[in-house]
C-alpha cells in the first residue's frame, strides 16, 4: 500500500498517435521487465535483457527509464496501483470503501479485498525490491516511503472508525493501528509465504480475518 | 528464533589451556565481525577487515571461518542463542517456561521477554544477513530454516496451551499459531522498527500486548 506516483517520468506526454505509440512501447518495457526480474533476480537482470525482449533498443530503454533501479521502481509502482493513473492507493475506490462504508465488517472486507489484489498484482515484483534495496538506494528510500504511507493508511483507517464510532469498547487506537499496518505490511505477505508457503487467497482470508479479530467484526 | 548450532566448526576442540586459547581467538573474531558487519554493512565488510580488527591474521579467519558468509551464520547463531552453547531456542529456560508455566500470563511474559532480549543481541545482525540473502545461499537456507523453526516453536507454543486447556473458548489453534509466529519473526521485529522507528524495549511492549490479546491474558 504505497503513497506513489511522484517524480513519473513521461508525465509530459506529445498527445495523439504518437503519444499511443510512446505510451506502448513504454508498457512493452515495463512488461518485460516484471517477467525478467521475477524469473532472473534483480541482479542477473540486465537493462539490454530487458530491451531484447521488449523488442526495442538498448537506447530507447535507457532514454525512458534510465537505471535498471528506476525501472524496478516505475514496474513496481504500476503493480501497487494496478494501473499507470496518478491516483495513489489512499484515493483508490476500495480504500475509499474502507474509510466510509456503514459497517466495520463492510470496511474490513474493502481493506482485505484491495490489499491481497494489491499483493496479488505487485508480490513477485516486491520480493524483487527486497533483493535490490540493500544495493539500490533508490529503492530503498521508496521501499521506506511505501511502509510509512501503509502507516500512515492505516492509522486514518484506525481513526475514521474511531471518529465514527465503530470502534469496540476499551480499545487502543494506537495499538490497533500498529497492528493492523503490520498486517497489511508488503513484507508480511511476503513472509508468511515464506513461513507458510501461502498465496495470496490463503493470506487474504487470513487477513480478513486477523482484522476482523483485531476490530470485533 | 532459530534452531541452530548444526555444522558448527571447531565443535571438536582440543581441550585445556590451548583450547582456551583457540575459543578466546574465535570469540575476538566473532566481535570484530559483527561490529564490521553492523557498521559498515555486509557488502561492504571483507575478511582481511575482520582480521584487522581481531588483531590477528587473514589466514587466520579463513581457516577457522572460512567464507564470510560462515562467519556472519556463526555470528547470528552465537547472539540469537545468547552463547556458543549447542542448546537451541526450542531448550532454553525462557523458553521451556513459555510452554509450561502455570498461567497463560506467565506464559506470554517469559515469550515475550525471551523474543525481545534476543532481538536485543541479534537483531541487527539479522538486519545484515537480510542485506546478505539475496547474494549468499548459505544465509538464505539459514534464515529459512530460522523461519520454519520459530513457526514450528510457536506450534509447539499454541499446542500446549491448548493440551494444557489454557485457551480461550472457541479459539482457533491454527489461526493462533499463524498470528503468533508471525508476530516473533525477526523480520517483523525489524519491520516495526523500520515503520515506526521502535527499538527493543517497545517492541517488547507491543508483543506483550498483542500475545495477551491473541490469548486473552
Amino acid at each position: 500500500m504505497h503513497l506513489m506516483k511522484d517524480g513519473v517520468k513521461g508525465s509530459q506526454r506529445p498527445a495523439g498517435l504518437r503519444a499511443s505509440r510512446v505510451a506502448d512501447t513504454e508498457q512493452r518495457i515495463l512488461d518485460a521487465a516484471a517477467e525478467l526480474f521475477t524469473k532472473d533476480g534483480y541482479a542477473a537482470t540486465t537493462l539490454t535483457a530487458i530491451a531484447e525482449a521488449a523488442g526495442v533498443g538498448h537506447r530507447t530503454v535507457y532514454v525512458r527509464f534510465g537505471t535498471k533501479a528506476e525501472l524496478l521502481k516505475r514496474a513496481l509502482d504500476i503493480a501497487v496501483a494496478g494501473d499507470a493513473l496518478p491516483i495513489d492507493v489512499r484515493h483508490r475506490d476500495w480504500f475509499e470503501t474502507a474509510l466510509s462504508a456503514p459497517r466495520p465488517a463492510e470496511r474490513i472486507d474493502a481493506l482485505s479485498e484491495g490489499v491481497a489484489e494489491l499483493m496479488e498484482r505487485a508480490g513477485a515484483l516486491f520480493a524483487v525490491a527486497r533483493q535490490a534495496e540493500p544495493v539500490e538506494p533508490l529503492i530503498a528510500e521508496a521501499a521506506q516511503r511505501g511502509r510509512e504511507a501503509t502507516r500512515d493508511n492505516l492509522r486514518a483507517f484506525v481513526d475514521k472508525l474511531d471518529a465514527d464510532r465503530l470502534l469496540p469498547g476499551g480499545s487502543d487506537p494506537d495499538w490497533l493501528a500498529a497492528t493492523a499496518t503490520l498486517a497489511v505490511q508488503a513484507e508480511t505477505c511476503l513472509l508468511l509465504r515464506q513461513t507458510h508457503g501461502w498465496g495470496t487467497k490463503q493470506y487474504r482470508a487470513w487477513l480478513r480475518r486477523t482484522l476482523g479479530q483485531l476490530l470485533g467484526a
